[in-house]
């Protein structure tokens, strides 16, 4: 499969940052893109924590972690408010945006530009902003840090990678 | 300490349980009062699992575990919309009431008259409708596990306790 | 299944124990009989930390923990002088006893008498010596210390256990 | 601190291999070295299981993990008997070399050489057979297996790492 441009962030609000990101602006850092919604129990189990665990462990300056809220059910319970208390609980530092509410059905627009199956959902995309990889569910800590810093590795010439 | 009869339960909404449900008409069971807030990460982790358990392991016939939903804090956060979505996602099935929100202060009215000092907190309730126990945070499962043992084995008078 | 009179141990030697240990003497306690071998790693990860707790849980004059060496396979790596070494590393303070090897066979002497199907085995054996749970394999913190309690609850007649 | 060249293995046994390792025949991959004693409870919780997953989750054409069975007490336990049982009951697969025993005290020849400060301990050694990581006691599976990741990454002149 060849690496796709990732589809670039369409966020109503942030959380943990003082301006809108985009991933445009990102271009340069290894971005891990981490989609959930903050009542997927799996998502809360592991998947926040190792979000948490990579923003602790990788140099911002390499390595920029997103949180992206992709609400695709119980919209009324999982609003930016309930949101923000949840973010505070759970201690959670690193940048989060709301994925854009579709007009027309359940999934956000991110949601549906990135094609996720569901939450938790994890996205590496390297400094040219290509993706790759994109998984569902449960990551395994080793894998994931040692692909995190493989594309750490990376420089020059995407097409080489 | 002397022991102590427990508070009647005040709630505005019962999830999980077809009519109300009071200490009153549990009398003759033990009785496992978990207050919680949906999002306490404390209670995520640890009291609502072990909750869980307890009500997986003990008969209904012997042993009652009640939820009990306490919010003193992020009171826009946690209302009865978001904990019913809560609920779902989470798989509960044991019954859990929505503490009656105070009107002058953030304390709702159970977790007032039992003096609850946060959440998670834990009451285990004697057959003649005693506190035996009153603890708040993690728990370990084989000793809450010996002391609801204890209960259930108890009969007769209660000042033989 | 009627409630069967427990084996006695068949033992050469204890560890953390000044005089030999036998279940006549323990006559009115309830015991829990771990069996396991050093170098089995669901004995090592589950059995004895579960022993360590039900140790530290329930007083000492109402239930004795015991350990129990039963040898059945590697002979020559898991030596009394192995043991020794073993319960010193995973600071080990109840009281074991070194099963009886077998002259004929594989399998030593109280493990024959108990027909354990391996290791970990559990027994709880009541105040008159009763074997009241027998199981094989990695047990429920929770269900073991409910267990535990309703048998240190019991009193008087044992046919109205 | 200088990186330096990673002293040779002294091993007087091999299991899992067919033939003795040395580094020096390993010049050229990432050399993950994991110190433990068998009847260490930290190399047997934490640290045997990280270098079991490293082996899993790294192409052997890139990374070689190599346990060293490193006795500095209870050598009578821990004997090469012993710890053939401990490997077939653990599942380990990857090569495993029995440090050789000084004649003159306690602490095998490679731990000396290495100056291990206890068990588990862990070096990642670069394809240039330098040592880039040298830590005592449990560590993050994602640090790790990012830095082996950083590692496999490198290539040409050693002196740029």
């Amino acid at each position: 499969m060849e690496d796709e441009t990732a589809p670039e962030l369409d966020v109503v609000q942030w959380f943990n940052a003082d301006t809108p990101l985009s991933l445009a602006a990102l271009r340069g850092k290894v971005v891990v893109l981490h989609a959930f919604q903050m009542l997927c129990s799996g998502c809360v189990q592991s998947g926040l924590p190792q979000a948490r665990k990579i923003a602790a462990l990788f140099p911002p300056t390499q390595v920029a972690v997103i949180g992206l809220h992709s609400v695709f059910e119980h919209h009324e319970a999982m609003t930016p408010v309930s949101l923000a208390a949840f973010i505070h609980e759970y201690r959670l530092t690193f940048p989060i945006g709301v994925d854009r509410p579709s007009q027309t059905g359940p999934i956000p627009y991110t949601m549906q530009a990135y094609g996720f199956r569901g939450t938790p959902s994890l996205v590496l995309i390297d400094r040219q902003g290509r993706i790759r990889r994109h998984s569902f569910g449960a990551e395994d800590d080793m894998q994931v840090g040692a692909e995190i810093a493989l594309l750490v590795a990376e420089t020059g010439d995407p097409a080489a990678a």
